[in-house]
Protein backbone atom coordinates (compact mmCIF):
# COMPACT_ATOMS: atom_id res chain seq x y z
CA UNK A 1 0.00 0.00 0.00
CA UNK A 2 1.81 3.43 -0.80
CA UNK A 3 0.42 5.17 1.85
CA UNK A 4 3.32 8.00 1.97
CA UNK A 5 2.79 11.52 2.73
CA UNK A 6 5.05 14.48 0.49
CA UNK A 7 6.08 17.55 1.77
CA UNK A 8 5.05 20.64 -0.48
CA UNK A 9 6.04 23.37 1.86
CA UNK A 10 7.42 23.58 5.33
CA UNK A 11 7.58 26.82 7.95
CA UNK A 12 9.46 27.42 11.19
CA UNK A 13 7.05 28.63 13.44
CA UNK A 14 9.43 28.43 16.69
CA UNK A 15 13.20 28.65 17.40
CA UNK A 16 14.11 26.76 20.54
CA UNK A 17 17.29 25.86 22.74
CA UNK A 18 15.57 22.10 23.06
CA UNK A 19 13.70 21.52 20.13
CA UNK A 20 12.39 23.48 17.30
CA UNK A 21 8.80 23.40 15.46
CA UNK A 22 8.00 23.50 12.19
CA UNK A 23 4.54 23.05 10.21
CA UNK A 24 4.67 21.49 7.19
CA UNK A 25 1.80 21.30 3.90
CA UNK A 26 1.81 17.65 2.96
CA UNK A 27 0.23 15.58 0.05
CA UNK A 28 -1.60 12.68 1.37
CA UNK A 29 -2.03 9.49 -0.69
CA UNK A 30 -5.94 10.14 -1.50
CA UNK A 31 -4.15 13.59 -3.44
CA UNK A 32 -5.84 15.77 -0.48
CA UNK A 33 -3.65 17.74 1.23
CA UNK A 34 -3.06 18.35 5.06
CA UNK A 35 -0.92 20.22 7.94
CA UNK A 36 2.02 18.44 9.88
CA UNK A 37 3.07 19.82 13.52
CA UNK A 38 6.02 18.58 13.59
CA UNK A 39 8.46 19.01 16.79
CA UNK A 40 12.14 18.66 15.64
CA UNK A 41 14.89 17.06 17.75
CA UNK A 42 18.52 15.77 18.09
CA UNK A 43 17.51 12.64 19.13
CA UNK A 44 19.15 11.21 22.88
CA UNK A 45 21.20 8.53 24.12
CA UNK A 46 19.99 6.57 27.30
CA UNK A 47 21.66 3.60 29.12
CA UNK A 48 20.05 1.21 31.41
CA UNK A 49 23.20 0.63 34.02
CA UNK A 50 23.15 -2.73 35.76
CA UNK A 51 26.05 -2.99 39.04
CA UNK A 52 25.42 -5.97 41.16
CA UNK A 53 21.90 -6.40 40.39
CA UNK A 54 21.23 -2.93 40.84
CA UNK A 55 19.84 -0.33 38.15
CA UNK A 56 21.40 3.19 38.20
CA UNK A 57 17.87 5.94 38.27
CA UNK A 58 18.27 9.25 37.94
CA UNK A 59 15.96 11.23 40.44
CA UNK A 60 14.75 14.07 38.78
CA UNK A 61 12.35 16.96 38.94
CA UNK A 62 10.30 17.27 35.64
CA UNK A 63 8.38 20.71 34.96
CA UNK A 64 6.49 19.52 32.73
CA UNK A 65 5.02 16.99 35.03
CA UNK A 66 5.46 18.75 38.30
CA UNK A 67 6.85 15.41 39.71
CA UNK A 68 9.88 14.04 40.33
CA UNK A 69 10.68 11.00 38.37
CA UNK A 70 13.12 8.00 38.43
CA UNK A 71 14.67 7.80 34.91
CA UNK A 72 17.95 6.11 33.22
CA UNK A 73 20.97 7.94 32.63
CA UNK A 74 19.97 10.15 29.57
CA UNK A 75 20.43 12.90 27.54
CA UNK A 76 20.63 14.93 23.89
CA UNK A 77 22.63 13.96 21.68
CA UNK A 78 25.12 16.77 20.65
CA UNK A 79 25.92 17.34 17.08
CA UNK A 80 27.41 14.63 14.92
CA UNK A 81 27.34 12.58 18.04
CA UNK A 82 27.12 9.01 18.02
CA UNK A 83 24.40 7.78 19.78
CA UNK A 84 26.51 4.87 21.59
CA UNK A 85 29.22 7.48 22.28
CA UNK A 86 26.12 9.77 24.11
CA UNK A 87 24.66 7.17 26.26
CA UNK A 88 28.77 6.21 27.77
CA UNK A 89 29.09 10.19 28.03
CA UNK A 90 25.51 10.70 29.76
CA UNK A 91 26.29 7.42 32.15
CA UNK A 92 29.61 9.11 33.16
CA UNK A 93 28.21 12.56 33.45
CA UNK A 94 25.45 11.59 35.59
CA UNK A 95 26.70 8.28 37.72
CA UNK A 96 30.37 9.47 37.50
CA UNK A 97 30.91 5.39 36.35
CA UNK A 98 32.89 5.02 32.82
CA UNK A 99 32.72 2.14 30.33
CA UNK A 100 34.28 1.66 27.07
CA UNK A 101 31.29 -0.34 25.57
CA UNK A 102 27.58 -0.96 25.66
CA UNK A 103 24.61 -2.85 24.59
CA UNK A 104 22.78 -1.96 22.11
CA UNK A 105 18.93 -2.73 23.40
CA UNK A 106 16.46 -0.75 21.35
CA UNK A 107 15.61 2.47 19.70
CA UNK A 108 12.38 4.23 20.70
CA UNK A 109 9.83 6.82 18.79
CA UNK A 110 8.75 8.08 21.94
CA UNK A 111 5.67 9.60 20.58
CA UNK A 112 5.47 9.55 16.72
CA UNK A 113 2.61 11.71 16.05
CA UNK A 114 4.25 15.38 16.94
CA UNK A 115 8.14 14.69 17.55
CA UNK A 116 11.13 13.08 15.34
CA UNK A 117 13.37 12.33 18.16
CA UNK A 118 14.83 8.76 18.23
CA UNK A 119 15.74 7.75 21.90
CA UNK A 120 19.02 5.39 21.36
CA UNK A 121 18.79 2.83 24.55
CA UNK A 122 22.07 0.67 25.26
CA UNK A 123 22.64 -1.23 28.66
CA UNK A 124 26.39 -1.22 30.67
CA UNK A 125 27.19 -4.05 32.78
CA UNK A 126 28.95 -2.57 35.99
CA UNK A 127 31.68 -5.12 35.41
CA UNK A 128 32.58 -3.84 32.67
CA UNK A 129 33.04 0.02 34.29
CA UNK A 130 35.12 1.96 36.66
CA UNK A 131 33.98 5.15 38.76
CA UNK A 132 35.82 7.77 38.29
CA UNK A 133 35.09 10.39 40.26
CA UNK A 134 32.28 12.73 41.56
CA UNK A 135 30.24 13.88 39.13
CA UNK A 136 30.82 16.75 36.76
CA UNK A 137 26.92 17.66 35.93
CA UNK A 138 25.99 19.28 39.23
CA UNK A 139 24.08 21.93 37.21
CA UNK A 140 21.63 19.14 36.41
CA UNK A 141 20.52 18.74 40.58
CA UNK A 142 20.84 15.40 39.64
CA UNK A 143 20.58 12.65 42.19
CA UNK A 144 21.44 9.09 41.31
CA UNK A 145 20.15 5.64 43.05
CA UNK A 146 20.88 2.16 42.79
CA UNK A 147 17.50 0.10 42.38
CA UNK A 148 17.99 -3.87 42.89
CA UNK A 149 16.20 -5.00 39.06
CA UNK A 150 13.48 -6.83 40.64
CA UNK A 151 12.31 -4.29 42.70
CA UNK A 152 12.23 -1.79 39.79
CA UNK A 153 10.69 -4.46 37.45
CA UNK A 154 7.80 -4.33 40.58
CA UNK A 155 7.66 -0.66 40.52
CA UNK A 156 7.11 -0.34 36.48
CA UNK A 157 4.48 -3.28 37.44
CA UNK A 158 2.77 -0.62 39.80
CA UNK A 159 2.77 2.23 37.88
CA UNK A 160 5.42 4.25 39.96
CA UNK A 161 7.73 4.31 36.99
CA UNK A 162 5.93 6.46 34.34
CA UNK A 163 9.10 7.12 31.62
CA UNK A 164 8.74 5.84 28.68
CA UNK A 165 12.67 5.11 28.29
CA UNK A 166 13.18 3.72 31.32
CA UNK A 167 9.88 1.46 31.46
CA UNK A 168 11.05 -0.02 27.67
CA UNK A 169 14.82 -0.46 28.77
CA UNK A 170 13.65 -2.44 31.82
CA UNK A 171 11.27 -4.95 30.28
CA UNK A 172 13.43 -5.15 27.17
CA UNK A 173 16.31 -6.13 29.35
CA UNK A 174 13.76 -8.18 31.55
CA UNK A 175 12.28 -10.56 28.14
CA UNK A 176 15.48 -10.21 26.17
CA UNK A 177 17.32 -12.04 29.19
CA UNK A 178 14.62 -14.33 29.49
CA UNK A 179 14.48 -15.53 26.29
CA UNK A 180 17.95 -16.51 25.98
CA UNK A 181 17.44 -18.86 29.19
CA UNK B 1 15.79 17.07 48.86
CA UNK B 2 14.27 20.11 47.53
CA UNK B 3 14.77 20.05 43.90
CA UNK B 4 11.19 21.38 42.48
CA UNK B 5 11.24 24.28 39.70
CA UNK B 6 8.96 27.11 40.38
CA UNK B 7 7.47 28.97 37.41
CA UNK B 8 7.98 32.80 37.29
CA UNK B 9 6.12 33.70 33.66
CA UNK B 10 5.08 31.64 30.84
CA UNK B 11 4.71 32.72 26.98
CA UNK B 12 2.63 30.83 24.35
CA UNK B 13 5.03 30.79 21.35
CA UNK B 14 3.35 28.22 19.00
CA UNK B 15 -0.73 27.26 19.18
CA UNK B 16 -0.90 24.52 17.10
CA UNK B 17 -4.15 21.69 16.30
CA UNK B 18 -1.48 18.86 17.75
CA UNK B 19 -0.16 20.36 20.75
CA UNK B 20 0.98 24.32 21.94
CA UNK B 21 4.47 25.79 22.89
CA UNK B 22 5.02 27.60 25.97
CA UNK B 23 8.09 29.02 27.10
CA UNK B 24 8.44 29.24 30.95
CA UNK B 25 10.95 30.84 33.36
CA UNK B 26 11.24 29.14 36.16
CA UNK B 27 13.49 29.47 39.58
CA UNK B 28 15.54 26.70 40.10
CA UNK B 29 15.89 25.27 43.45
CA UNK B 30 19.51 27.15 43.98
CA UNK B 31 17.60 30.16 43.16
CA UNK B 32 19.04 30.82 39.62
CA UNK B 33 16.81 31.33 37.00
CA UNK B 34 15.96 28.92 33.65
CA UNK B 35 13.74 28.45 30.88
CA UNK B 36 11.61 25.57 29.89
CA UNK B 37 10.46 25.07 26.45
CA UNK B 38 6.83 23.05 26.92
CA UNK B 39 5.31 21.05 24.52
CA UNK B 40 1.53 21.47 26.06
CA UNK B 41 -0.71 18.19 24.98
CA UNK B 42 -4.21 17.07 25.95
CA UNK B 43 -2.63 13.58 26.59
CA UNK B 44 -3.50 10.49 24.73
CA UNK B 45 -4.92 7.00 24.83
CA UNK B 46 -3.70 3.42 23.53
CA UNK B 47 -4.90 -0.38 23.78
CA UNK B 48 -3.49 -3.60 23.62
CA UNK B 49 -6.12 -6.00 21.82
CA UNK B 50 -5.50 -9.43 21.88
CA UNK B 51 -7.96 -11.50 19.95
CA UNK B 52 -6.92 -15.26 19.62
CA UNK B 53 -3.42 -14.53 21.15
CA UNK B 54 -3.03 -12.10 18.17
CA UNK B 55 -2.70 -8.32 18.81
CA UNK B 56 -3.95 -5.85 17.08
CA UNK B 57 -1.46 -3.60 15.25
CA UNK B 58 -2.25 -0.60 12.97
CA UNK B 59 0.40 0.29 9.79
CA UNK B 60 0.41 3.77 9.21
CA UNK B 61 2.56 6.23 7.55
CA UNK B 62 4.40 8.35 10.25
CA UNK B 63 5.40 11.87 8.41
CA UNK B 64 8.17 12.91 11.43
CA UNK B 65 10.50 9.73 10.38
CA UNK B 66 9.41 8.78 7.03
CA UNK B 67 8.55 5.25 7.29
CA UNK B 68 5.48 3.10 8.25
CA UNK B 69 5.26 1.80 11.68
CA UNK B 70 3.05 -0.68 13.25
CA UNK B 71 1.21 0.41 16.51
CA UNK B 72 -1.23 -0.28 19.03
CA UNK B 73 -4.26 1.36 17.67
CA UNK B 74 -4.18 5.11 19.69
CA UNK B 75 -5.08 8.59 19.77
CA UNK B 76 -5.68 12.16 21.10
CA UNK B 77 -7.91 12.57 24.31
CA UNK B 78 -10.65 14.64 23.48
CA UNK B 79 -11.62 17.42 25.78
CA UNK B 80 -12.66 16.14 29.06
CA UNK B 81 -12.58 12.53 27.86
CA UNK B 82 -12.11 10.05 29.92
CA UNK B 83 -8.31 7.92 29.33
CA UNK B 84 -10.75 4.86 29.30
CA UNK B 85 -13.23 5.73 26.93
CA UNK B 86 -10.92 7.40 24.84
CA UNK B 87 -8.83 4.06 24.29
CA UNK B 88 -12.17 2.38 23.99
CA UNK B 89 -13.78 4.67 21.19
CA UNK B 90 -10.02 4.55 19.61
CA UNK B 91 -10.23 0.81 19.78
CA UNK B 92 -13.43 1.26 17.62
CA UNK B 93 -12.64 3.68 15.30
CA UNK B 94 -9.20 1.97 14.24
CA UNK B 95 -10.00 -1.80 14.18
CA UNK B 96 -13.86 -1.62 14.30
CA UNK B 97 -14.07 -3.91 17.48
CA UNK B 98 -16.32 -2.22 19.96
CA UNK B 99 -15.72 -3.79 23.99
CA UNK B 100 -17.18 -2.26 27.14
CA UNK B 101 -14.35 -2.41 29.75
CA UNK B 102 -10.62 -2.28 29.25
CA UNK B 103 -7.83 -2.82 32.37
CA UNK B 104 -5.68 -0.20 33.14
CA UNK B 105 -2.04 -1.14 31.66
CA UNK B 106 0.82 2.21 32.69
CA UNK B 107 0.33 5.69 32.17
CA UNK B 108 3.55 6.59 30.18
CA UNK B 109 5.53 9.70 29.85
CA UNK B 110 6.98 9.64 26.56
CA UNK B 111 9.62 12.09 26.71
CA UNK B 112 9.37 14.04 29.89
CA UNK B 113 12.03 17.04 28.97
CA UNK B 114 9.73 18.67 26.50
CA UNK B 115 6.20 17.03 26.95
CA UNK B 116 3.39 17.08 29.27
CA UNK B 117 1.71 14.47 27.31
CA UNK B 118 0.55 11.78 29.48
CA UNK B 119 -0.09 8.36 27.32
CA UNK B 120 -2.76 6.29 29.35
CA UNK B 121 -2.17 2.70 28.01
CA UNK B 122 -4.99 -0.08 28.35
CA UNK B 123 -5.79 -3.57 27.73
CA UNK B 124 -8.55 -5.41 25.90
CA UNK B 125 -9.55 -8.95 26.04
CA UNK B 126 -10.86 -10.18 22.55
CA UNK B 127 -13.28 -12.24 24.36
CA UNK B 128 -15.23 -9.17 25.12
CA UNK B 129 -15.79 -7.58 22.38
CA UNK B 130 -17.30 -7.59 19.45
CA UNK B 131 -17.31 -6.41 15.55
CA UNK B 132 -19.53 -4.08 14.83
CA UNK B 133 -18.81 -3.08 10.99
CA UNK B 134 -16.24 -1.50 9.20
CA UNK B 135 -13.74 1.17 10.25
CA UNK B 136 -15.76 5.10 10.71
CA UNK B 137 -12.33 6.70 10.53
CA UNK B 138 -11.09 6.14 6.86
CA UNK B 139 -9.49 9.53 6.67
CA UNK B 140 -6.81 8.15 8.62
CA UNK B 141 -5.65 5.47 5.49
CA UNK B 142 -4.90 2.91 8.05
CA UNK B 143 -4.08 -0.83 8.08
CA UNK B 144 -5.12 -3.37 10.47
CA UNK B 145 -3.03 -6.42 10.91
CA UNK B 146 -3.29 -9.17 13.92
CA UNK B 147 -0.10 -10.57 14.36
CA UNK B 148 0.55 -13.51 17.00
CA UNK B 149 1.81 -11.94 20.60
CA UNK B 150 4.98 -13.94 20.13
CA UNK B 151 5.94 -13.00 17.05
CA UNK B 152 5.19 -9.26 18.07
CA UNK B 153 7.86 -9.72 21.21
CA UNK B 154 10.35 -11.15 18.92
CA UNK B 155 9.73 -8.22 16.12
CA UNK B 156 10.58 -5.79 19.81
CA UNK B 157 13.53 -7.82 20.30
CA UNK B 158 14.59 -7.41 16.47
CA UNK B 159 14.15 -3.63 17.20
CA UNK B 160 11.51 -4.06 14.21
CA UNK B 161 8.97 -2.36 16.50
CA UNK B 162 10.08 1.45 17.65
CA UNK B 163 6.93 3.23 18.91
CA UNK B 164 7.28 3.33 22.61
CA UNK B 165 3.48 2.87 23.69
CA UNK B 166 3.82 -0.24 21.79
CA UNK B 167 7.00 -1.78 22.91
CA UNK B 168 5.95 -0.82 26.56
CA UNK B 169 2.51 -2.34 25.99
CA UNK B 170 4.18 -5.47 24.77
CA UNK B 171 6.75 -6.05 26.86
CA UNK B 172 4.25 -4.78 30.16
CA UNK B 173 1.46 -7.48 29.35
CA UNK B 174 4.10 -9.94 28.75
CA UNK B 175 5.93 -9.06 32.22
CA UNK B 176 2.59 -9.46 34.28
CA UNK B 177 1.42 -12.05 33.09
CA UNK B 178 4.57 -13.85 33.66
CA UNK B 179 3.95 -12.16 37.20
CA UNK B 180 0.95 -13.60 37.58
CA UNK B 181 1.82 -17.47 37.09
Amino acid sequence: MNNQEVKLRSERAFNGRIFDVDVDNVLLPDGSRSVRECVRHPGGAAVLFIKDGKVALVGQFRYLYGVSTLEIPAGRLEKGEDPACAALRELEEETGYRAENCRHLIDLYPTPGYTDEIIHIYSVDGENAKFVGERPDEGEFLNVTFVPLDDLINDVHRGKINDAKTVCAVLMYESIKRADI
